[in-house]
């Protein structure tokens, strides 16, 4: 037996309602549909314990508030157990991974919206990903108010409260964009789509990445 | 008003069933009987926060295993909440600190113990700690059958099955006490007490200790 070709690591990333979910489910039907093992995933969660830490994450109104330092080690709590225990096998048998968000959120969200220390971010991240970097990121983008609209319009819908993040001002979210931007200066993973447009062109862009990465093709 | 004079962070180390508790009652309240304000508390744990993360590292049979660095992760999560939620705040305010078990125990016990590299723990701790470490460390040492017996005993007492640390085997205990024999090596903070004696003759080595540590003694 040969050992199975690596899958590739593709992760989504953007603010709220700029439609995420929606858009991983069209790419793994996409990818399934030409004979491609996919393994649909997220962040933070995905496995049995980085999920109840996902919840410790989420829940809001504590009577203590959480220090912003212990949201970053939780974070990376729950990144190194999804690593080792869902992701990277997955990669190694040869399924391609697509996960909603990853790093680049916790950069954005805790690096640039609560303003903790890179440094600080990039050390750990060193530490949980010893190297691994996704292979490509699709950065869904849409302005601030359409993205929180649509966010806040489902959680009603759903009779929910915000959680714990939906909760922050809009400054906050000003700045998450900014680290989003900053990101893709950084690293030539990134793919920008214009998730403003109508569903089928944002589907047409996924589109064109996805067929960049197939195997065979120029990228 | 003058600042008041910052309180000592005293940590209670050492193997199962050594009597941490017992001890840190019994200093707890010498301390108070001389008019110094105490606050008791746990690692990991201490705050709302921290003891739901603390249930989550003790909570045996998951069908999932816990990753070591997810669980390495996990321990100083809840110690950046703890010292910055509540152990800098009482020392601030001039209260001693007594905790049962701090970073030494995830030295020897994730270290030592689970074998993981001593140096992922100390850049957790340099990030966690930014330089603070306790100004007295009491190792609370005994032969790990009369500990191990204890803490056995103890347990069936109450009725309790045994958490996910006490099931681990002997040859991972005797690791953990090659960690804390180590780390006296490390460390001038750290005072030895025989705690395989009888409770009194425990008791008085401890009041030699704490007697060095008075204001105006010499240490």
């Amino acid at each position: 037996m040969t050992k199975p070709q690596p899958g590739l690591f593709i992760t989504f990333e953007g603010g709220e309602g700029v439609g995420k979910s929606t858009n991983i489910a069209f790419c793994a039907e996409w990818l399934r549909a030409r004979g491609i093992e996919v393994v649909v995933t997220r962040e933070p969660g995905g496995t049995e314990i980085a999920e109840t830490i996902r919840e410790r994450l989420l829940k809001a109104h504590h009577a203590e508030t959480m220090q912003p330092l212990t949201e970053l080690l939780l974070v990376f709590a729950a990144r190194a157990q999804h690593l080792q225990a869902l992701i990277q096998p997955a990669l190694a048998r040869g399924a391609w991974v697509l996960c909603d968000r990853f790093t680049d959120s916790t950069i954005a969200y805790q690096g640039f919206g609560r303003q903790l220390p890179l440094a600080q971010i990039e050390q750990l991240k060193a530490l949980v990903q010893q190297g691994l970097e996704p292979d490509c990121t699709l950065l869904l983008e849409a302005p601030l108010a359409v993205g929180m609209g649509r966010a806040r319009g489902r959680a009603d819908q759903a009779g929910e409260a915000v959680d714990r993040f939906e909760q922050e001002q809009l400054d906050f979210f000003e700045r998450v964009q900014q680290g989003f931007d900053w990101l893709t200066t950084q690293h030539e993973r990134f793919r920008r789509i214009d998730a403003a447009q109508p569903l089928t062109a944002v589907q047409q862009q996924i589109e064109q990445v996805l067929l960049t990465l197939l195997p065979g093709a120029d990228s």
